[in-house]
C-alpha cells in the first residue's frame, strides 16, 4: 500500500499519545496517518485516568513534577477542545483527591509529600483522621490521617479513546489498523514506514509513539533506539451493587508502605489500581497481584467488599531510565520520539501533542518540555532508574 | 409448538441432573425432551467437579453420606458409559484428595472427619505436616497436618456438559433451548408443559430438574412446590504460567476455620472454590468473596501467586431444608422431582438419573435413595437447615 497523497507525518502507535498527536497535527493542517493494530487498547485502556500532578509527583523528580503541573493546567482546555471536536463527553471531573494513611509510617510519607508539593507552589491540605472521613465517608475507621489535593482531577481513559478516534476522523487523520514493522530511511533521513502486511507509507517525518514497544521498532539505527521498558500495571473495575454506598471522590491509600488508588466514575464504576511489576512483555493477570490489590483497597474502603468485580486488566507502561518521557527530535533527520511516559501518559498527552506538532511545523518547544528530549540519553552512561519514593501508582 | 409424537417424559432443566436423566431415559427406550434456555450453564458450569464422598460428607447427615458413598461407587461405570456413548473424554481422574490444616483447631476438625469417615467404612489416612508436603510439594510450609482421602476422584464439569449433550443427541433426546413457564395438568394429573414462547409440549410425565429455580415453576399446586433455595458458590479458574510448578492432586484446605479447595485439571487449569452465601438469586462476583478465596487458597498453596487468574464464575446451588436432594414422585400424578442436590449435583447425577428412569418405567427405587423422596417435606414442619459441621464447599 502506498498513500495516494504524500503524508506530512506518520505516527507509529495509536494510544492516547499517538492519537493526540495525530489529531492536533491534523488540526494544524498537516496530512497525517496514525498506525496501530488496536488503537487505544494498550496501556491507555488499562489506565485509571487520574490527572494528578500532586499525587503523581515524586521526590528527586523536580523537573518532571514541574512538567506534570504544567500539563495538568493545560488539561481543562484540552478536554473542552476534544469534547467539542468529537462531540463526545470524556468524563472530565475536577473533584480532587483524598490521600489516606493507614499507619504512622504511612502518615510520615504524607507529611513529606505535603512539604514537597507546597514547595512546588501547589495547595494541598493536611487532614486529620476525622476530616478524611468527613470528606469521604466510605474511608475505613482505621485511617490515621491524610491530605486533600484539590488540584487533582480525572478523565475517563476509555471515553478519551472514543473521542480521539472521532476527532481524528473529523479532522482528516488516516487511522490505519496495522502494525509498523520498520521505519524506512535513505542517507540517514526518514522516508516513511513499512507495515506488517508489507505495504509502505511515504513520509518525511515519523513520530514514534509506540509506548513500551517503541524500542523494538525495526529500521532504527542503534543510537536512536529509545531506552524504554515495559512496567506492568494492573487495574480492576468494580461496581457498586444496588443499595451499596458510592465512593464520591478519588481516594489514594497508603497501606503499610504500599499504595493503591480508587477512582470513581460517573457511571458507577470504580477503577482500582496500584501494582507495578517489571517482568518484561507479560500481560498475565496474576493471582498474587489481584489478591494484594484487593487486600489493600478494601483496607482503605471496606465498603468495596460488597461491590461487583467486573474486570481485571493489565497494561504495559513505557518506563524510561529516569522515569521521564522522551519527547522531541532524534539525531536521525525526520525521526521524532513521543514515548516513555510511564505513569503519566494521559496527563502528558496534551503537552506532548503540542510539542510534537510544533516540532513538525519546524518550530521550537518551551523550556519545560525541552529538557525531555530523547538526546539526553545519547552521551551519558544510563544508570538504573530511580524508583518512586513518594506516592506511586 | 406441539411435539409431533407424544412424549413419554419432559425434563425441566438441562443441568447435569436433567441432561443425565434425559440421556438415561432415552437409553431405556423413552421418548424424552429436555428443556433449558442455556443447557449446562447454571451451577453445573460453575462447579469444580470433585467427586468426593469423603470430603463432602458432614456430621449429622449419615443417610446423605451413605447416598454419596453409593453414588461415588457408581461413577466409574457412568463415566465409561458416557465417554463411550458420546465419544468424548470427560476428564475422569481418580487421584484422591489431600486435606490440609493450617492451625491446631483446623487439625482437630480433620481428626473428627477421619473418625466419621472410618465409621462409614471408608479408608482415609492421617498425615503429618511432612507427609502432606511429600504427597503435594506445593503445600505451604505452614500446614500443621492433614489427611489423605484416596477414594476421592474428579471429573471435568464442563466436559460432562459437552458429553451429555452429544450422548443425548445420539440417543434421540430432544434438547429444546427454551424455558418452561408452567407445568400443565388436568384433574390433578400432569398433561405437559407450557414454554416461555407460548408453545406447549404434551407428556404424561414431567421431571422437575431446574435446580434452585425449581420452586418458581408455574402451574404447581402449593403442596408439591419443592422447598429449594439458591446458595451462591464462587469458583475461580487459574492457570500455571510457563515454568511455574504444577499442582498434582486435589487439595482441600482448612484455613483458620474456613475451607477452600483447589482442583487441578489435566489441561493445566486449577479450579479454586469455597464460598457459600445465601443472598437470593444473585450471581454477582463480589470483591470480598474473591479476596477471601484468594487469601485462603494462597495460604494453602503459595505457588498460585504466580498463576494467571483467567475466570471468576458464580453459580446458584439448589439447597433444601435438610441439605439433601429431592428425588422421586410427588403427590401430583405424573410429576417427579430431581432437585435440591446442593453441593453434590455432579456426584449424585448417576444415581439420580437411574432412580428417576426406574420410576418413569413404573418400577421402584433402592432404599438408599428411597428416603430422599420429595414427600418427606409434605407433613413435617420444616425447620432451619443444619449447616455443615465438617469440611464443606
Amino acid at each position: 500500500m502506498s498513500a495516494r497523497d504524500p503524508l506530512d507525518a506518520v505516527v507509529v502507535g495509536g494510544g492516547v499519545i499517538g492519537l493526540s498527536i495525530g489529531w492536533r497535527a491534523a488540526c494544524s493542517g498537516l496530512a497525517v496517518a496514525v498506525i496501530d493494530p488496536t488503537p487505544g487498547h494498550g496501556s491507555t485502556w488499562a489506565a485509571a485516568g487520574m490527572l494528578g500532578p500532586v499525587g503523581e509527583a515524586h521526590f528527586g523528580e523536580d523537573r518532571l513534577a514541574l512538567l506534570n503541573v504544567a500539563a495538568a493546567r493545560q488539561w481543562p482546555a484540552f478536554a473542552r477542545d476534544l469534547e467539542e471536536a468529537s462531540n463526545r463527553a470524556i468524563g472530565y471531573v475536577a473533584s480532587g483527591t483524598v490521600l489516606a494513611a493507614m499507619d504512622a509510617s504511612d502518615r510520615r510519607v504524607i507529611d513529606d509529600v505535603l512539604t514537597f508539593q507546597t514547595d512546588l507552589g501547589l495547595s494541598p491540605r493536611r487532614l486529620s483522621s476525622r476530616e478524611c472521613r468527613e470528606l469521604e465517608p466510605l474511608l475505613s475507621p482505621g485511617v490515621v490521617g491524610g491530605a486533600e489535593f484539590p488540584d487533582d482531577h480525572q478523565v475517563d481513559n476509555r471515553l478519551i479513546v472514543d473521542a480521539l478516534l472521532a476527532a481524528s476522523d473529523r479532522s482528516g487523520v488516516t487511522v490505519i489498523i496495522d502494525e509498523v514493522s520498520a521505519v524506512n530511511s535513505k542517507d540517514g533521513r526518514v522516508t516513511g514506514v513499512t507495515l506488517r502486511n508489507g505495504g509502505t507509507l511515504d513520509s518525511g517525518a515519523v513520530v514514534v509513539a509506540a509506548g513500551c514497544w517503541s524500542g523494538g521498532l525495526g529500521g532504527l539505527p542503534h543510537q536512536v533506539i529509545p531506552p524504554v521498558r515495559p512496567v506492568k500495571g494492573l487495574t480492576l473495575r468494580v461496581r457498586a451493587s444496588k443499595g451499596t454506598p458510592v465512593l464520591t471522590r478519588i481516594v489514594r491509600g497508603l497501606v503499610h508502605g504500599k499504595s493503591c488508588y480508587l477512582v470513581p466514575r460517573e457511571d458507577g464504576t470504580v477503577v482500582i489500581g496500584a501494582t507495578m511489576e517489571e517482568k518484561g512483555f507479560d500481560l498475565t493477570v496474576q493471582v498474587g497481584s489481584v489478591h494484594d490489590l484487593l487486600r489493600d483497597a478494601r483496607a482503605v474502603i471496606p465498603a468495596i467488599d460488597e461491590y461487583e468485580l467486573i474486570e481485571t486488566t493489565t497494561g504495559l507502561r513505557p518506563g524510561s531510565p529516569d522515569n521521564a518521557p522522551l519527547i522531541g527530535r532524534t539525531s536521525m533527520e525526520g525521526l521524532f520520539m513521543a514515548t516513555g511516559h510511564y505513569r503519566n501518559g494521559i496527563l502528558l498527552a496534551p503537552v506532548t501533542a503540542d510539542a510534537v506538532v510544533s516540532l513538525l511545523d519546524g518550530k521550537g518547544v518551551s523550556d519545560v518540555i525541552g529538557s525531555f528530549g530523547p538526546d539526553r540519553f545519547d552521551s551519558q552512561q544510563v544508570g538504573p532508574p530511580s524508583g518512586p519514593v513518594g506516592v506511586g501508582t
